[in-house]
């Protein structure tokens, strides 16, 4: 371990934990990665040796006092309690997605750190990957046109989660790559849900992100129960069609020079729709590790002072989607954001009345 | 053309007709194939040779007094008032899907074939396919376990319709063999569409059909705007899952011995979920094409005096559940069945009362 | 039938022949097509209307004097002797490939059609095929840079032939591609090839052909005998490398911007290999039937009087690097061209001696 | 580290030999594991803590008194001697493939080892493959009828070595592959080979292995310098067909119930090839990395005092056919494996006789 720079706390050392506890050896600026997770069991010392080859602590608690940021990466539910415990102590907070459960839970962590003053990011890892990158970039410079829709498919046979649905496991990649890609925050959402292996929790959804200010929408289907696994976000508009294939190594993107013309435009005829057919291009892309440029870039806001580009507004914008489908799968109906994002105001409001 | 058989006539020799023509050379027991469509210009004697080597008509009143049987393959709109005439002159008729563009069309369609004591077939392809025969035993038959879910994705770039919207035009496919497949029909149908290249009519469309009986939910994605062609229909149960992907020549059907156990079942984990994974086998499938075996079982019909296993009742679901998407695309919520299969009987009863 | 224009026999209608039989309908400038083959009863007046709906004859002999041109579709070692029958009556000729079974028959077949006056055709399909015309211009246009290397594989399970090998089944479609891609003839031929279930012919072989004027190399494996259906060739160059796959309907041409970097040249390190990695393109390209391509031209060359671009000399240059892979399946060792080509020489030689 | 347990030096710590030390640590029966690499800066006390976090050295000669067993993951070229070196010094040995470049080094290695009574194995990854096991099953077990051939393809875009030739870089996989399955060692070997990029050694080539007890014929393409990432292997019997898919995750092996049937045969027509159609299998595969199989392997037979079942003369066979193959790229024939296994007892005869 080298003896200038950072500690890093990463909570919650399971698959997903281990992953960031092997990045952060890599990263620059790092003096020490510290894990935390019930199963070390202490010793007095503090810093018992552990399997990774790295300090560990059981609690969290224990473990602030020695770190200057924390990493957590425990289940959904337990997010926003120990990222409030880390802000409390004047950590930087680096939490995995979603950033809570509730956007009113989601909400606090964005006041809260900014209050503190530190860095709060989610880990929308998709939002540092080169591929998506290039995606966003295809669709924001215009070179498909007008944007119509996306279609996003994140499907395979299994991990299932047993405290949350399909939607809060698998859903947040695609809300966050939409967003970002779009540039924008959805106005109305809409989810289809099944249990079938599930006793408690969705594990096939279907949702609709509409795109009001844009006309845009974003259809995504979640299933922990496929044959196939599948990960893929088609983009299309008015010029061109781009496919994104995270399954396809050496050419995740795919630039496909076709499109549909309405009668009467450009030069199809005038009483049918014609259709233009140009090359395909798979662009060469650089692809450094997804979660390592993220982490990295954790450690060099905190660094430099500066606020990240994926900041608390974009976990919580997240969020925010994610409480409107749970609502539109109970109720079967579409569900403005604003429902969600109205109702701190309205309570704020209230409170102040009853004051 | 043999001096013995049956005489039958093609109603609309476009892109979809012509092939009936083709397959109607080599079905036996037919006597005489004649087009007819308004674009041949109709001689004197009635029978002038065309381009396809058939004797044809422009209209069908002139045509039908030379034929036993008609297939109708002109646009949606104009099946239910062709059909009409046909049956009317005591004519067999097989109609291209969908039957009619409403329930009471297609009911009308279905009463009046059975009062004149005709035979009314839908020209539900995919039900004589031996690929959706496999995937029906498959699911029937006990080896994918208890049916969860039937996905389907019915997509390409092209060819838009200038009279229907993307539904009513590809997802009739869908919705016969969800319900050819599962031996039952939908309770309550969802519909999510959107237009964004045709100024009238959706061109990309998610269903959510709901069979209550079996538990069991069909999804199903189709679109004219869309940069890979697919047609797939994924099949899942408690124990094994199965993909008919039809534009896999050698291997429409492939069979996944795969799935999800919930904690404390079978040899799982009492408190994990688990994974069976086994063999995955692509069945050997004998494939004649599914429209010349669904024409020679019409003439067949008509030969034998008996009822075809696809008949009218067969068009009419799919009809009505078309109707239901068509509501619940315009009101945004679950559309039951019940809504538009009953409205004739209160019709019906309605009229009854006034009298 | 049109009253204006060619009448065109076509001797041997089955699999291959029935299909020129199709595209001969829609070639401009034919008046007639007349079938020839010995299933063909034939009747008095020589005109029986058949299955086809064409004209046809049992005997060669008896249809000549009834066309100005014939296609010679039957098996290959028919090919020369009804070739010089059509060729000695003053009509031109298209022979499917190869040409004859020995350069001696090939050449003959030349000399005659030179000497009368006719056009001589190989069947040669893929010379005009955009596909192959577009991996011409890559090659030769430099695109590729400096050409290394053509690998070519055509398998299949099956259609196995009685009288030939699958080199001489096979193997013209690579040799006349390779030839035609390059611009150029191999020097030197080398084959292995092994009989497994055909008790008389090899029926998987490897060929490799050395083009010593270009520096470049094909390497040709054809079977009868592979699970996969594979119509696949690989072009490499110092710059880029180029996939030709038939079976890839919407991008049989794939266009790799990749290459190996020797040590010390480009921005390549100084002591070791470096790869050049860029963007991978499938240009569109319009594909009308190579089949009608090369009808259409070959009735426009006889209209025009002008000399077929793919010509009896290419059907020859096939024909001799088969015989060459004859001799080294045989004597086991690389053979030249000149081994082949030299003799008829030497044997003229030696007969002008000998008067 | 384990205070129980054998120590094993890992010699070279480049590519390969890093993931030598990764699977060693989680290798039953390991106390520890050493690194030798000339980029070890070696200290006095002769165990720095390096970036593996493995005790290091720069010298074999010194690390030699501190392990009870080597692996040698060095360049070919170097292979022999440190082994010979290992073996001296009583150590067990796992070498790379190929064990040596020359069938005499080889050779003297299995002699050196089995005289001193160590182990030595070479490392056949793919002979702890459990893909590999389950082919050879298929084969061996007579599930394909009579195996007629293989067919493999190693293909990439780099990784080019300096010191060697694409065959001694790759094809020892393939080899080492084809021996297992088959049970059995080549007669002949034959061998085709260019350099385009490389300007000393082959970056292309093609070998064919004649097992002549068995009438089965191995052909193997291997290549640094092709488009795709290709691993696969055919494996074509009388009555079916397997393509073992290296690249293939989830179905690496896949079983065609396909053969073709000579006329008169089985079912078939008396006058014509027929062929056989039915399911296609991937059966599921327990697929433990090779690697760690192979080094627990090893480990085991060192510590039970067992012969490895891929032992050294399994290694020397590999060497035989490089070896084989090299004489014919360049005297441009088939080459006996008898010529090159044949020698040394002629070498030894001619001594015998000098003496």
């Amino acid at each position: 371990m080298k003896s200038e720079g950072m500690r890093v706390g990463v909570v919650g050392v399971g698959y997903w934990g281990s992953r960031h506890v092997r990045v952060l050896r890599s990263t620059t600026g790092i003096a020490a990665v510290i894990g935390v997770d019930p199963r070390f069991s202490q010793i007095d010392d503090g810093s018992p040796q552990i399997d990774h080859g790295i300090a560990a602590y059981a609690d969290i608690e224990d473990a602030l006092p020695h770190v200057d940021a924390v990493i957590i990466a425990t289940p959904p539910a337990s997010h926003a309690l120990l990222g409030q415990k880390a802000i409390a102590a004047g950590k930087h907070v680096l939490i995995e997605k979603p950033l809570a459960t509730t956007t009113e839970a989601a909400q606090d962590l964005v006041d809260a750190a900014e209050s503190v003053g530190v860095v709060l990011m989610p880990g929308h890892t998709f939002e540092h990957n080169a591929a998506v990158h290039k995606l966003r970039d295809l669709v924001q410079g215009g070179e498909l046109g007008r944007p119509f829709y996306l279609d996003c498919a994140r499907l395979n046979l299994g991990l299932y989660q047993t405290d949350v649905n399909v939607i809060l496991d698998l859903a947040p990649h695609d809300i966050s790559i939409s967003n970002f890609v779009l540039g924008s925050r959805p106005a109305t959402v809409t989810a289809w849900g099944s249990r079938y292996v599930h006793p408690q929790h969705e594990d096939v959804a279907y949702l609709r992100l509409d795109y009001a200010d844009l006309g845009v929408r974003t259809n995504i289907h979640v299933s922990w129960l496929d044959p196939h696994k599948v990960r893929r976000i088609t983009a299309v508009g008015s010029k061109k069609m781009v496919v994104y294939n995270d399954m396809a190594d050496g050419e995740r993107i795919r630039v496909y020079d076709k499109s549909a013309v309405p009668p009467g435009e450009g030069d199809g005829p005038l009483s049918a729709f014609a259709y233009h057919l140009g090359d395909t291009v798979s662009p060469f892309i650089a692809f450094p590790e997804p979660l390592a440029v993220q982490d990295q870039r954790f450690v060099d806001c905190i660094t430099n002072g500066s606020r990240p580009s994926v900041d608390g507004s974009s976990g919580l914008a997240v969020v925010q989607v994610l409480e409107c489908a749970q609502i539109s799968l109970r109720e079967q109906r579409p569900v403005a954001l604003a429902e969600v994002t109205q109702r701190r105001y309205r309570l704020s409001a209230h409170a102040a009345e009853v004051r």
